[in-house]
């Protein structure tokens, strides 16, 4: 079997791997919103369509909500299960998109050449990088170098609610040796990563409630008590004036980062004043005593990421609302216990609130923090070739997001997850005008053919 | 000239009284709303055809805005001006209205009867009380018994932009020896009331921005600063544990309460758990050592009237919003000084801003409280006419809502006001269904006539 041959085929047949993205990408399958049902379904008939024409035995699988799409090509070798997600982000505001979401094209950019649609990188662009290195292996030698199982979800991008009760009932089937994942981004423009930590999860509202109907200021201010002044006051504790969560028992569970990696991240020499200069910040705001790779990667934190309550329109109304609300999220690391911590914030909020408030807690959902254990050799096989395909040395990282199912892989497959992918920071991935480099795409396809070679 | 009479023809003449008030109950003449412009001109039109009927020299006046009307008529006695406002607030949500609101109607309750319809308390039903006070003198002794100016505006629902500069450049013609004031309530159910004190209003918003875009939560969480954080910790600073606010020299310039009126208002006996009650609370929240009269009358307040940032949604966006706002309003009683507030709290609120956060202060507008001065004579004829046509004791009360035409007076015209009004609690101003009692504008009619005799 001849890698070199199968590169050289990915090169040649660039531009038509680049038209079945686009084929892809045309279908508006959008997960969150019933009016794409049809679509989400098309999208994933499409993928039975490709990953039968290369082998695989493919089918889709009913959930309650959109289809899973679940294939497997026999072959020697370790056994891998590929996980990537065909439904995509809605695209409002629609309106601050240069051309329709849905009419992919490619664009030349300073930076290069770009594929601008929704869904270029998260996550269909992502997943096609490893559908066409299968067809490449396939084309040159008539298999796959791996045994390689497929599993794609439709409903990532509005909270996976098919996928654990699926993964437990089709747990013997999806088992693997290792997953391999592809929603992932590089370490700057041209260093090649694998993350090998996945903050977790926890978020939760917070309804504050007072009087049963909003009241009129200059009658009640004074008297009554204010939901926003409570809500206020409970944010506003929620932190330390050194940036640290005050949450009873918050850092349980939290590992100090090992001396190996913090020396590995040290050589990153990662630049946060670009970092943040390119959104128009400057300085840290995380914890005093943390390193910016630190407190993106590998702490945990506490972000109010909405609030609303009372009069929001043009002008002024001196109401005095009912209800104020805020919606609050927890990034997890190590072994923090979403559950435990949830108990504590309920614990937490409900000793802020003075007599005659109310506080409800509707949202609720988390999940932990991921590490990975390198030690299976799909690691170090995965990190040579991808250093040999970018002739830059591959680095295993931290990410700030959250990836829930690569904690399902684990907790549920007993099975670790090889995160690798080739998004970049300003693919803008859930905003207007989403793309994903051309470049990643070939250099994708090519370091997914490269991974399958150093697997066996 | 006899009372009597007047009293008499009053009562006869209650259906066409209450018909005069249908037909300017019928005209929509809301004023924030561009659509209703020529309505409000005519509202103005038919007050001036009113008030030329009842022997005044009376026209509409243009501004930028809606027009003024302005009406005198001779006669001997002490010169009053009157004030009401012939604008409406907005109707939406329209579908809670059991009734078109521009079609008014009698309407039989438990509470007894009345006239239901946009306006009519506020302010309509109200400064008809006057003029068909007005009327009833002149059918019965073809002459006012005072020299009357009236004096209408058509923006007190929308900000009253035009209402000073039209002031100051009338001044002449629009000072008297006191201004009545027809757009306040009853103390209770059957206590006539004479307003002598009204909180001021110091009204700005808040803009804390951040990044120049929002930011990915995970991607950016923990070394991005949160503006929503950033705005709750000032709002959770603006109270200290005492309920007091804490803005240095919030309290400059408010008076205690004197004895006299701590007394009286003792004797009113207010029932603050059946306020709070009513509306689904149970408890004073404000200052602790403080009566309830005195956190709604006297003293002054800081609330946040509204709160936004970040996604507002269903569901979760884990998102670190570039900007969040509170809109802010500030009660002011005594001698406390708008402008000197506001330059203090914006001070305030920039030390509270860490680096990388910018502020705006896109509103700020105010004005200062209003004390009468009970010294004019016109104040306890006002009290004994109301005690004599309600058969209960009038009491002087203080207004926790601003009034700021009072102030307006006061400062451009050197004159006090005498705020009567017979509007109720459960008047439904600003909100559907709005309601103002028959027995009110009955009452009002008679009350005003009774105090028109008194000023002699």
């Amino acid at each position: 079997m001849s890698l070199e041959k199968v590169l050289a085929h990915i090169d040649d047949d660039l531009e038509n791997s680049t038209d079945r993205l686009m084929e892809l990408l045309r279908i508006p399958s959008i997960s969150t919103d019933p009016a794409y049902k049809h679509d989400c379904a098309r999208a994933a008939d499409w993928l039975v369509k490709a990953l039968s024409d290369l082998g695989f035995q493919a089918g889709t699988r009913p959930t309650e909500g959109h289809p899973m799409v679940v294939a497997h090509a026999e072959g020697s070798g370790p056994h891998v299960l590929f996980y990537g997600h065909y439904d995509v982000q809605p695209v409002d505001p629609v309106d601050l998109w240069d051309n329709p979401p849905f009419q992919p094209r490619l664009e030349k950019t300073p930076g290069g050449t770009v594929i601008r649609a929704r869904g270029a990188s998260d996550d269909k662009g992502q997943l096609m990088t490893f559908l066409e290195a299968c067809r490449a292996w396939r084309a040159v030698n008539g298999q796959l170098p791996a045994r390689v199982s497929i599993f794609f979800e439709g409903e990532e991008e509005s909270g996976s609610p098919s996928l654990v009760p699926f993964m437990r009932e089709n747990a013997a089937e999806l088992k693997a040796d290792i997953a391999l994942i592809c929603d992932t981004g590089m370490f700057g423009q041209n260093t090649p990563a694998i993350v090998t930590m996945l903050r977790g999860l926890l978020a939760e509202e917070v309804v504050i409630t007072g009087a049963n109907k909003d009241l009129h200021s200059g009658m009640y201010g004074g008297i009554a008590r204010n939901p926003i002044h409570v809500l206020s006051r409970i944010i506003a504790g929620l932190h330390d004036e050194t940036g640290r969560v005050t949450l009873p028992g918050f850092y349980d569970g939290v590992p100090d980062l090992p001396q190996q990696i913090r020396h590995q991240w040290q050589k990153l020499s990662f630049d946060s004043k670009q970092f943040l200069g390119d959104v128009g910040l400057s300085l840290p705001a995380g914890e005093k005593d943390r390193t910016p790779l630190e407190m993106i990667w590998s702490r945990p934190t506490c972000e109010v990421n909405g609030i609303s309550g009372g009069y929001e329109g043009d002008g002024f109304k001196t109401v005095l609302p009912a209800k104020a609300r805020a919606k609050i999220s927890f990034r997890l690391v190590g072994t923090q216990d979403p559950e435990q911590i949830h108990a504590n914030f309920v614990a937490y909020v409900k000793s802020c609130l003075p007599a005659d408030c109310g506080v409800e807690f509707p949202l609720g959902h988390g999940a932990p923090a991921s590490q990975m254990s390198t030690e299976n050799p799909a690691f170090e096989a995965a990190r040579r070739a991808l250093s040999d395909e970018w002739s830059q040395s591959a680095a295993y990282i931290g990410c700030g997001g959250s990836i829930p199912i690569a904690g399902h892989f684990k907790e549920i497959l007993d099975m670790d997850a090889l995160l690798v992918g080739f998004g970049h920071d300003d693919d803008q991935i859930h905003s207007p005008n989403e793309k994903y480099d051309l470049e990643s795409y070939h250099k994708g396809i090519r370091s997914w053919a490269r991974i399958l070679a150093g697997l066996t």
